[in-house]
C-alpha cells in the first residue's frame, strides 16, 4: 500500500493520488507522510480534501506540523485551523516555537484566540489541559424534537454528540442525557424529565491522571469539566484519556528504570535529549554506589584472610536488589492503579514479610545444596576449614538480606507517596543501592561474626 | 458517603438505604459492597433494583460474585444473566468455578448457551475473547427512518448504539454508519448511499493487544470483529481496550522487574501466588549470578594483591546495570508501543552508541575527578604507588562497560522480539546479570594489563 502510493508521488500521478488518500485513515496517511521528502510533503498535503487535511495535520507530529505551517500562506493556516478541534489546536500551539505560535493565533478570531489562551493557561497535568470545549449543550426545558434540532445545529463541529449536557441559565451543569435516551422517547418530552442528575465530572485543575482513572473505573465515553464556578467549560473525551493512560505507564517504567521521563518518543528524542534523561541518575546512582564500595573497603582486610567470600558479593548483592526491585514495582503499580494507599502500608508490609520469607527460605535451601554438594563434596572449595561455617554466613546472609530487601522495597515507594514524593522514582535502581549496602554490611557482620575474622 | 451507608445497614433502614444507592453510580456501589460482612452481602444487593443490581454485579470483583452466585436461587442468576452484555457474562462464567459456570449455563435459552461457549472457546489473548455480541446492524438499502426504528427496537440491549454495522444477507461486513451521520441526513436517505465502506476491524483471533493498540492509534470508540469468513461476529468497545492497554502495561512492568505476571491486583494475589509469581526469576537470577562469582573467584588471587580493586567491584557492577536497564527498558516500551520494530535495530544501535560515548564519558570524567582529587590528593589512599595506573583501569573500565552495557541492552530486546520472545523478559534482571559479567571480565583485564599482576 504505501509502496504504491510512494510510487505515485515519484510519477506525479496526483488525480490517483487524491483518490487513494482519500479513503485513507488520517493516521495512516499521516503514517506514509512521515516517508515523504520535505520537498514532497507540502505539495502532497495540498492534494488532500481540506477536511481530511485537517484530520491528518492533527496526527503528524510536530515537527511535521512546523514544517507545513512555515511554509503555508495565512489563508492555508486559516483553512487548516478551523477544521481542528479546539484541544487540538491548543496542542498544536503548545508545540510550536513562538513565531509559528504567533503566526496561528494572529489567524483566529478575538473570541476563539481568548479561548485558546485561557486553555493554553492550564498547568500541563491537569484536566483543563486536555479538555475540548465543543460540545452540546442543552436546557432543561427542550423538547426532545427541539433537542435533535439543537444537535443538528452544533453537530458538524463538535468531536462526539452523543452524550448532551444540560446546563442553566449562568451555564452551571444540571443534568447529562443520552442520544440513546433522547431517541427512545417521545418527542416531545421535555429534557428536564429524562436527564440524570447523578453526573460524573472533573473540575479544570483535576490531575489528569485521577481523570484518566475515572474513565477506567466508570467505563467513560466522555467526562465533562466544571470550573470553580461549577459552571461547564468542556469536555475530556476517552482517546484523550487512553493518551494519558499510556504517557502515565511510559512514564512509570522510564521512572523505575532510573530515566528521566520526557515526551518525545524514542526515535523523535535527540541523541542529546536521550543523555540528558539518562545521565542524572546514572550519575547519582554511581556517586552512591561509592558508598558499597566503602563498606567493602572497611572490610577489605578481612577479606584477604578469606579471599573465598569476595566470590559471594555479586550474587548476594543481585538477589537483594532483585527482591527489592520485585516489591518495590509491584507496590508502585498499585499505588498508580489506586489499589494500595497509605493506610495499607501494614498489610502490604505483613503480605511482604510472609513472601520474603518464602522466598528467603527457598533461595537460602537451593544456595545451600549448591554450596555444600557442588562446591564442597564434587569441587572439594572452601579449603580454609571453616567450610561450614563459610556456607552458612552465605545462606544466612541470603535470607535475611531478602526479607530486608522486600521490607525496604514496599515501604519506600508508600512513604514516599505520603510525603508527596513520586513513588515510580523510588523503584529499582534507587532501592538496589541501598538493599546492596544492607546485604554487604549484613555479610560481613555475619563473617566476622561466625569466622572469628 | 461510605460511612453513611454502613450505617444505614447496620440500623436497616433499607428504603432510605435503596433510594440512596440508586441514585449511585454501579462501580461506586461495588466498592461499597467490598466492605460488607458476607452475611450482609446478598440482602443489600437483593435492595437494588433489577439492572442496577446486574450493573454493580459487573464491577465487583469475581471472588464477591461467586459468594452471590451461590446463595442466588435459579431465577436469581437469571434476572441478572438477562441484563448483562455477552462480553461480561462470559468474563464471569471463565472465572466461576465448574459448579457455579454449570448452573450459569443452565439458566441460559440454547442459542445463548451456545453462543456462550463459542465465546469461550477463543484464546485468553484473542480480540474473541474481549468482544461483545451486543451490536446494531442494518442493511444498505434501509432508509434512515428505518435504521432508526431499528435501532429503536435493538437499543436497549446493546451497550454501544451510536455506530452501527451495515452487513449483507450473509452478515458480512459491507459497512458502517453513525448515529451522528443518521441525524444529519434526510429520513428517507438509504443507508447505502452514506456508509463508509472504508471500515478498520479486526479478526477473531487477532491479539487483543493489537485490537487495543488500533483503539490508540485511530482513536476508535468501538471495533467490529469478523471471522474467517468475513461475517461480522462482535464489536470490541472502549472500555475494554482501556483495559487491555492497563493490563498490558502492568505485564511489562512485572516482567521488567523479573515477576511472573499474575492478573490478581495486588491484595487479591495470596501470598503463595506471590511467592510463585516471584521466585522463580529470583531462583534462575540467583543461579546466574554464582557465574559473576566464578570470575571473581578466577581472579581471586590476584585481587589480593591490590584489594582496593574489591571496593571498585560494586560501583562498576551497578552502573553496568544502571546503563544496561536504562537502555532495555526504552526499546522494551518503544516495541509495545509500535514506535520500534526490527528493521530499526541498526537505528536504534547507532542511537544508543553515541548517547552510550556520551554517558561514558561523563561518568568516567566524574569518576576521575572523584579519584584523583577526594581519594588519592585528599585521603592519600592507593599507596601501591601505582595510583595512576589503578585509576586509570577504573575510568577506562567504567567507559567500555558502559558503551557494552547500553549495545547489549538495546540489541537483546530486539532480538527477543525477532525470534518471538517477550521483549519485556529480556529486562534489568536478566540485562544486569550479563552486563554485570561483562563489567568483571573487562575489569580484571584491564587490570591485569595495566597493572602488570
Amino acid at each position: 500500500m504505501s509502496n504504491e502510493i510512494l510510487e505515485m508521488i515519484e510519477e506525479k500521478k496526483y488525480t490517483r493520488l487524491r483518490k487513494q488518500l482519500t479513503e485513507m485513515n488520517p493516521a495512516d496517511i499521516a503514517g506514509i507522510f512521515e516517508e515523504l521528502s520535505p520537498k514532497d510533503l507540502p505539495i502532497i498535503f495540498r492534494i488532500l480534501p481540506k477536511e481530511l487535511a485537517a484530520e491528518t495535520f492533527v496526527e503528524m507530529d510536530s515537527d511535521m506540523q512546523q514544517q507545513l505551517l512555515e511554509g503555508f500562506s495565512d489563508k492555508e493556516i486559516r483553512d487548516v485551523m478551523d477544521e481542528l478541534f479546539m484541544d487540538d489546536t491548543v496542542d498544536i500551539i503548545d508545540e510550536m516555537p513562538a513565531t509559528v505560535a504567533k503566526r496561528i493565533l494572529k489567524q483566529t478570531d478575538a473570541t476563539t484566540r481568548k479561548l485558546i489562551n485561557k486553555l493554553l493557561a492550564y498547568p500541563d497535568d491537569s484536566a483543563g489541559s486536555i479538555m475540548t470545549t465543543e460540545y452540546i449543550d442543552l436546557k432543561k426545558d427542550m423538547t426532545v424534537d427541539e433537542a435533535f434540532d439543537r444537535i443538528r445545529f452544533l453537530g458538524v463541529d463538535t468531536e462526539s454528540i452523543y452524550t448532551c449536557y444540560v446546563t442553566d441559565k449562568s451555564r452551571r451543569l444540571l443534568g447529562v442525557v443520552t442520544v440513546k435516551e433522547l431517541l427512545l422517547n417521545p418527542k416531545d418530552m421535555v429534557i428536564g424529565k429524562i436527564m440524570r442528575e447523578n453526573i460524573i465530572f472533573a473540575n479544570t485543575f483535576d490531575d489528569k491522571e485521577e481523570v484518566a482513572g475515572q474513565f477506567r473505573k466508570y467505563d467513560l465515553v466522555m467526562l465533562p469539566v466544571v470550573d470553580k464556578e461549577e459552571r461547564l467549560v468542556g469536555i475530556v473525551t476517552v482517546d484523550d484519556a487512553i493518551d494519558v493512560i499510556e504517557e502515565e505507564a511510559t512514564e512509570d517504567i522510564e521512572k523505575m528504570a532510573a530515566i528521566v521521563p520526557t515526551e518525545k518518543s524514542y526515535f523523535k528524542a535527540g541523541v542529546f535529549d536521550t543523555f540528558k534523561s539518562r545521565i542524572p541518575w546514572l550519575m547519582l546512582l554511581m556517586i552512591s554506589a561509592t558508598f558499597t564500595g566503602a563498606i567493602i573497603s572497611s572490610f577489605e582486610s578481612k577479606l584477604t584472610v578469606f579471599p573465598a567470600l569476595i566470590a559471594f558479593i555479586p550474587m548476594l548483592m543481585d538477589t537483594a536488589g532483585n527482591c527489592g526491585s520485585q516489591s518495590s514495582v509491584t507496590v508502585i503499580r498499585g499505588i498508580s492503579l489506586g489499589d494500595i494507599e497509605f493506610k495499607d502500608i501494614f498489610r502490604v508490609l505483613w503480605k511482604e514479610i510472609r513472601v520474603a520469607v518464602c522466598c528467603s527460605v527457598a533461595l537460602a535451601a537451593v544456595n545451600f545444596l549448591k554450596l555444600w554438594i557442588i562446591d564442597y563434596m564434587i569441587f572439594g572449595n572452601f579449603d580454609s576449614g571453616k567450610q561450614f561455617a563459610e556456607i552458612a554466613v552465605v545462606c544466612l546472609t541470603m535470607m535475611l538480606t531478602v526479607i530486608a530487601a522486600k521490607i525496604v522495597g514496599c515501604v519506600l515507594p508508600v512513604l514516599a507517596k505520603k510525603i508527596g514524593f513520586d513513588p515510580a522514582v523510588m523503584a529499582s535502581p534507587f532501592i538496589t543501592t541501598i538493599v546492596d549496602a544492607i546485604a554487604l554490611v549484613i555479610y560481613f557482620n555475619f563473617a566476622v561474626l561466625m569466622l572469628g575474622i
